[in-house]
């Protein structure tokens, strides 16, 4: 009996709708409110930053949004991406489990971040834009963007946290080969980087910084445009790409997940993930258990509040109605900087306020613990992100054990660690910090 | 009209046979010789340092060999491989050429060299053995003989090429990950390492110097063996499953190449893809070009002479009827590790001579420069060595241009380059030197 390791999709079974589970929430989203008047944000007030279409996502109710021809090819550059039969890992942990992952490491970046980079970069070059300014946190967003935005010909500005610059050089090579710029953030190049650095001439950096810089550069110049990574809901919208090719495969298997984990930072790779499978929930009385995993060193869902806060640091976006630790929080130094984040994307604190998630947290050092087990056993190395639902995936392998449940768990490869090796090294050296 | 941009099989259509190009070579192998007596060599001799099923395949005449269902199994976890159409590459050169490629960068190690790295682990640990050890130039060989070797409960020892090691930390921390361990060489650990640092205490390495280390240890204890990642007519046999895979892949676009290029350092990524087609030169009268493409730096194909030399830098290896530079010569320190090796392998070597094949030589920063343009076109970033093989199809594709014919080229992707990316940093900063 050939055990089938891999579930492969062709390109003529690549999903070329969206999901916008804006159209099934139970409860709707609280608006956005303008930093300065504190009333509700009209398109307009968004017109300086984004593309029109992407605002247009943004607030749309349409259950399905077309995916345009255009990234749909260029999707096909790697995806549709394999789901893959964890077997080796099932047997390592002895457990009744069956443990599917989705690899979205395959692009070319190495991680699911191009599934939304394509779309922005499209929108904003159908739209006239010439150059796009983002931040990025482990480097992973940043890389997405410089590789979709080369496409299409526009010039990309990334602010990368400081401390991640610094971790990993080899992200900024990546950019740059795809014609992207990379400056340190806070930098002296904005207002909000240098009033940072008057703060403290040695700030780490942190993605709420880096996007107060990166919005800044936006506002400040007609041809630019501010592109994010993750949180809003036009990216979340993107990423749905991986669910729903997700739901395809596993169809293909019989199985049918009970738990749904992805690491979280805004939520745009968890969020990419378990939506499809929520719909399920909302329409047809599922109960899938879907589990968004932070870091505890920045623990916005399981000990932030639920309110109105800024996306950034220096106050600059709307305020947006989400889980927090307040816009100030400079998370400590740990190597999964994509979980460096404040705050949540209001689809997903609305949905963990309303109890249809759940979410929890994971210590810096059991991540790695848990990424070196998954590489051992399947070969693929983890980024640090990813390794976080790995470790959740892992918990929820062994309470099956215990409970003798053949549990279907479905979590999201969503990045490989070739360019975080030297976080792998301070691992093993016992040089990493705890949380 | 969708453009279909990736070729996948699904596994049940992953071949189960490797296919042996000796059973169809016009002219046999020359023996290979004793190293003391100079007498064609017997199986005896060699089993010290491989496994007896190692040994068989090295000189048997079937044309089909079954991949065992437990090297199938491991394969699983990463092919079948995609191959991809380069459209947006095809477009970029304005080339009437159909520009294919196949993608062996998707195994978790990066390259192709798992696909003998398991089978070679799994007969090893079928008869026994505890502990194997090898060389590796860039990287890309000892990562995958850890990754193989790790799941199989045998310990493995590297030893890379010392320039390489300087350049690349973070292979070491990837065959770490897989429980290797690497030592620079040449080393103390060895009466081969220590001569050679005796003639130069800065001696930069090379892959021959490597294997005479590799190979004393395996020599000198009983419970471990030796592996090599090419060269061997074994290594070019596991190979095979590149191309097998490739004819069935062109065969579902109705396309047949007119040439195969992959890259060359003893031979196995480009026997590995181009034997199964020159198949069908020997048996059906086709006329596919294949061509082998090597360093300038390194030009054994080119320049180098054919006869009778040793496979390593001390005199350790049985003599091999090879194009050779000599068994002395040292390359300079170019980034792409796999193709500084003195020699080619036995078949490739008698193809070459009997013409059935071609070689062609690159330089270092022309190499770059194709991985540049590569890059930006079809997003993946490709290793250095991979580098040679896509500056040699923007050749053919630019003379198919002036042609003006529509010829297919397929070329091996050989590996990505994400732990290259210091050598990328130097092209662009322009530190390379030419060859």
């Amino acid at each position: 009996m050939t055990k089938i390791r891999r579930i492969q999709l062709n390109e003529r079974e690549m999903p070329t709708q969206w999901y916008n589970i804006q159209a099934d929430m139970p409860n709707p989203l609280l608006p956005l409110l303008h930093p300065g008047t504190k009333q509700p944000i009209q398109a307009a007030d968004l017109e300086p930053l984004f593309a029109r279409a992407l605002i247009e996502q943004e607030v749309s109710t349409e259950r399905y949004i077309d995916i345009p021809e255009e990234v749909q090819d260029l999707y096909r550059l790697y995806r549709p991406t394999p789901l893959h039969r964890a077997y080796n890992l099932e047997k390592m942990l002895d457990t009744p489990a069956k443990i599917y992952y989705k690899n979205e490491s395959v692009s070319p970046p190495g991680s699911h971040k191009p599934n939304t980079a394509i779309p922005q970069a499209f929108y904003n070059y159908k739209e006239g834009v010439k150059k796009m300014t983002t931040e990025t946190g482990a480097g992973q967003w940043g890389s997405a963007l410089s590789f979709a935005t080369n496409f299409f010909g526009i010039e990309c500005k990334v602010f990368m946290v400081k401390v991640s610059y610094q971790q990993k050089p080899y992200r900024k090579s990546m950019m740059n080969l795809w014609n992207g710029s990379v400056i340190p953030s806070p930098s002296n190049e904005t207002n909000a980087g240098r009033a940072f650095l008057a703060e403290d001439p040695n700030h780490p950096g942190s993605l709420g910084v880096a996007i107060s810089e990166a919005i800044e550069v936006a506002a400040t110049n007609e041809d630019t445009k501010y592109s994010l990574g993750s949180v809003l809901n036009h990216v979340l919208l993107h990423q749905t790409i991986i669910g729903l090719e997700a739901v395809k495969q596993l169809e293909m298997t019989g199985d049918f997940p009970d738990l749904v984990i992805g690491p979280f930072g805004g939520g745009s790779n968890f969020g990419g993930l378990s939506f499809p499978f929520l719909r399920y929930n909302f329409t047809e009385g599922k109960k899938t258990r879907c589990i968004a995993v932070e870091s505890t060193s920045c623990p916005k869902l399981t000990k932030g509040k639920f309110e109105y806060d800024f996306g950034d640091t220096a106050g600059m976006t709307p305020l947006i109605p989400m889980y927090t630790l307040g816009h100030k929080f400079i998370p400590p130094a740990i190597h999964a900087g994509g979980l460096r984040y404040h705050g949540a994307g209001a689809i997903v604190s609305q949905l963990l306020k309303d109890k249809l998630i759940e979410a929890r947290s994971v210590e810096q050092t059991e991540s790695f613990e848990a990424a070196v087990t998954f590489a051992r056993a399947e070969g693929m190395i983890p980024a640090p992100e990813t390794s976080h639902a790995i470790a959740q995936a892992i918990k929820e392998a062994m309470i099956a054990r215990e409970e003798g449940v053949a549990k279907t768990i479905l979590f999201n490869f969503s990045g490989h660690g070739l360019l975080d090796m030297g976080a792998y090294d301070e691992y093993f050296a016992k040089n990493l910090q705890v949380q």
